[in-house]
């Protein structure tokens, strides 16, 4: 499948999702682009400008060797303190204060912090549980993963290595949200794709100002992406997107971090 | 259109929004479903099941009649001095209270409330934008427009009435959130497949328990239809998407609602 089906529809109406068949357990130092060429060569497609790809952020932090050994980690004695108030592990709470510059929220079992990114997250974002790279040495870890040192850079270095002009490229992680159960794919970086699209100006059907103007594009692509990879037995990492209209552009996932000052529940 | 091509990969693996074209603007007493089934045709689709379709709060409330002429609404001694300390129209603020059982944050300019179907929102997701019912007399208006009273029955009576077994149906709307720019695409009413995925159980790639393990599923389906919906010139309420797999399910959008009690942010 290399043109979208039901052309009829005008480009945009038909968006078809493809969760990349045969993605390998990537391990630091493996390039990502030939893993995704030949994934999407599997699936015969192959990249055209306007496509985008959602790449959930593990297949980064693995690529780039994000590995932490839990074993050397010595918490400091405000992680101990907080440990024992969240009845955490002192070493993982170690580690999530290192990668974060503030909590936000705290309770048993609960530890909610800004990410020197910007992301509000629980533990930072980081991967406790599957972590593990290829060849550990025996007594080593248990091993945790994380975020990209930065993702952006990740998106757009990849976005290079694949080669096609136009293409757009979301770096996607799972995260809880306040008020709602469950997560929801999120952007922790982007590259080629607007993070948001305004549309602030527009007007609606009867000619006033549209009232909620700026859409989280690309949170929504990784929302979406997240569907669909949760479809499939096997982990599906990288989803190929086609049929989506967009002005390619420099992009930075900072553009959907709301400014600490003016955030009513940070 | 009536199979997903690409039927190498299992299914699942490739999924198939499409922004059903030429559905009016609805109007009091309209039935949803003649319109949606009409669109359905002229996208060449015919319904199946394991379909799901997510459907803009707005169309139910048109066709419900939700609206509300904002001449008759009366602030209240409450209403009137929370808009005087938000900045908003006493009436818009008597309306929203109405709506909703609790104020969560306030700022000149913001409302954020609990509406009284659960939803943390701002304004109580009330469409103050784009609202006249057809035929409006002369001398009344502005308009507002309510969600619909029970949206998980509105979502119901939708599937019943287009009569295909094992469907899904997704009421979505769009609100900002903490934390993060732009709004994003969210469930208020869902039916006949699962509010969220529950994976507790099921094993790491390790043979470990899954980190998270809720995903918000019709959230995430109303994110994707809203990026979908965001595509075209035209409003395209409803999108038709093809190729999930779930388990049809007696689904209430409560199962999305995080308990205030155990909320950090409420």
């Amino acid at each position: 499948m290399t043109t979208p089906p039901g052309t009829a529809l005008e480009v945009g109406a038909r968006v078809h999702f493809t969760a990349l068949p045969g993605i390998p357990l990537v391990q630091a130092g493996d390039a990502l682009g030939p893993l995704i060429e030949d994934a999407l060569t599997r699936a015969e497609l192959q990249l055209e400008p306007g496509d985008v790809l959602v790449v959930t952020s593990k297949l980064f932090s693995r690529s780039e060797g994000r590995f932490v050994d839990m074993s050397t980690v010595v918490p400091s004695e405000e992680a101990r303190a907080l440990a024992l108030d969240v009845d955490k592990d002192p070493a993982q709470v170690e580690l999530i204060l290192r990668e974060s510059v503030g909590v936000s929220r705290k309770r048993p079992g609960v530890l909610v912090v800004r990410h020197r990114l910007g992301f509000i997250s629980a533990n930072a974002a980081i991967d406790m549980s599957n972590a593990s790279p290829a060849h550990a040495a025996p007594g080593t870890g248990p091993w945790a993963l994380l975020l990209p040192e930065d993702p952006d850079k990740s998106a757009r270095d990849l976005l290079a290595a694949l080669g096609v002009p136009g293409v757009g490229l979301v770096v996607s992680d799972s995260f809880g949200r306040p008020f709602r159960v469950g997560t929801v794919g999120v952007a922790v970086g982007v590259a080629g794709v607007p993070a948001v699209f305004d549309q602030r100006g527009r007007l609606d059907l009867h000619g006033r100002e549209l009232q909620y103007t700026i859409t989280a594009l690309a949170d929504q692509l990784a929302a979406a992406a997240d569907l669909v990879a949760g479809q499939s037995d096997e982990a599906r990492p990288v989803i190929h997107i086609r049929g989506l209209r967009f002005v390619p552009a420099e992009s930075h996932v900072r553009e959907l971090l709301r400014d600490p000052e003016v955030d009513l529940y940070a």
